[in-house]
């Protein structure tokens, strides 16, 4: 703790830049690695990418041929869809009331959906489409309504040149892994981790130096600045919106730690998404899983803190989609 | 008729090119005007037309928080949602089971909704957003969320400078309609209607001569290639599925000619989505709305004719909406 004031009083003055993002980074938080983000805006135009953005956006992926991975994944909105509980197919909310995690910086979880249950991208991509309450598509009539699309087989096989039978549903789910990987957004504070000492405001560093020194970092960390772990939440005191759904965690009764990047735009906050303010969760986590009670100023801090990980979103053309051919499964909105 | 049939020998021994390029054009047959194109182009940068953009696909218009413009209007799909007819909040579908008609073009269009109710695009774009069964939003409730996003009270500044109170109900549908007014498709055709005797093939100038001659231009005229007039439907003979849905026309009982371009991308087809393949509409419109018995081949033509109105899309790059501020009404999905 005494370290901490005295860390507090450097950065103050202007002093501890340097060594603020070198113990930031000691204890875990890492930038977007420069070479993923050159691979990733190379991928861009790549046949493989480009089908999967295009399958992103296809709301005939869904049973009612109006519900796209984009709908809850939204990307002008922080790859969220800004309600609490997911809504999917005739209006369906989420039966355990989980919040929908964003998409972005999603290739950095080590395991996908709240529970974990997914061990990446490409496994995660083909639960959706077939779960009731979301897409509601049998996997067989995916494959049935994009392999009615010449355009699609065409794309499918430029996608996948080496597979003679490339349109799979299993391929659906690479593709649009493969665009989802590159969305990455790299913000004020990795180009701060990297050397650019002024990037991050003196209220930012301040709010960085909580997060490091409270012990948010023991969870949030890695290039996701979370994602990496599952955690058992609440840890130490009560959550007080314990009884919104009825989500009990993994096998373990553990809970996939989010990323933090781009929270600013992700709310509603946690798995249930039940509550609104950032500064309240910021509160709630320091009471759950710390077991201590932020102050008002020290919240505010991390807040700022938390809100240069808003990171640049990359370029996404919206897709034009091939139109359907008489043979084309039809949409079932009923 | 023997004009007709001595015109089909010319196209079919490939002399006749310009001589029906200049037929189309005085049968009200429109290419896309060049000036138009160019300052849509120049238009896309524009500050209006960037927030137009961002409320096109702004969600949080709706009620629900789960809806924007481009869920039946998607710039994917042809400009519609592929479902006969459009589901909106709380998965109602249109009580008049109608169709969403495309927003590419319609700025052609002299008036908008089926029954012409509406003389322009962002008087149009109010109308939805208040619908009960599309985005459900109360006016107010819209300009309230709106501004209490800081980022939207900046633009709307910068796109409406001279107004003292730019955040207003109607400058959302004028932003709108900026960027819809950018959305026009410039096809095959129009390149062949301006000089380029090749860029239709000869199908499809078999069908187009078919489109003249039979009398489809008495509607489906001008650069949309329809949207100009209000026409009985079905004129000549019944609609055979006029039982479906209880629309009944404008105050005279009558119809908007919708645009044909990018037709084959907006099945299914009419006011009630009744129809999901082009070459039984285009036998239903000869049958309903000229008496005639259009036979298979002629249809094919036809067909590959109106094929070619698919026009190219403007980019558009998907849009990162600000997010919500502590004041921001809550979406309502429930």
């Amino acid at each position: 703790m005494k370290y901490v004031l005295i860390l507090i009083a450097m950065v103050s003055a202007g002093l501890a830049q340097d060594e603020l993002a070198t113990l930031a980074q000691q204890r875990g938080l890492k930038p977007i690695p420069k070479e993923m983000l050159a691979a990733a805006k190379k991928a861009q135009a790549s046949p493989l990418v480009q089908l999967g953005k295009m399958l992103y956006f296809e709301p005939r992926l869904s049973r009612s041929g109006l519900i796209s991975c984009n709908t809850c994944h939204n990307l002008g909105l922080g790859g969220t869809d800004g309600v609490a509980a997911a809504i999917g197919h005739k209006w369906a909310a989420n039966p355990h009331h989980l919040n929908s995690p964003t998409v972005y910086n999603a290739v950095f979880n080590s395991k996908q959906f709240w529970d974990g249950r997914s061990p990446n991208l490409e496994d995660q991509a083909t639960g959706p489409i077939q779960a009731g309450p979301e897409m509601a598509m049998p996997a067989e009539l995916a494959v049935e309504r994009i392999q009615s699309i010449p355009e699609y087989r065409d794309l499918f096989q430029k996608a996948f040149p080496e597979e003679k039978e490339a349109l799979t549903f299993l391929n659906i789910g690479k593709a649009i892994a493969a665009f989802e990987e590159t969305l990455i957004t790299p913000s004020d504070f990795d180009a701060y981790l990297i050397g650019k000492s002024d990037a991050l405001s003196e209220q930012e560093k301040k709010g960085l130096d909580l997060f490091v020194s409270k012990g948010c970092t023991t969870c949030h960390n890695g290039p996701g600045i979370g994602g990496s772990m599952m955690m058992k939440f609440p840890l130490i005191k009560p959550y007080k919106f314990a009884d919104l759904g009825d989500f009990k965690g993994d096998a373990n009764g553990l809970t996939k730690v989010p990323t933090l990047r781009n929270i600013e735009e992700t709310a509603p906050y946690f798995h249930n998404g039940a509550v609104w303010s950032l500064n309240e969760a910021v509160k709630i986590m320091g009471e759950t899983q710390l077991g201590i009670d932020l102050q008002e100023a020290e919240v505010e801090a991390m807040v700022s803190f938390l809100k240069a990980l808003t990171g640049e979103k990359p370029d996404v053309r919206y897709p034009t989609l091939p139109p359907s051919s008489k043979s084309t499964p039809r949409p079932d909105p009923s």
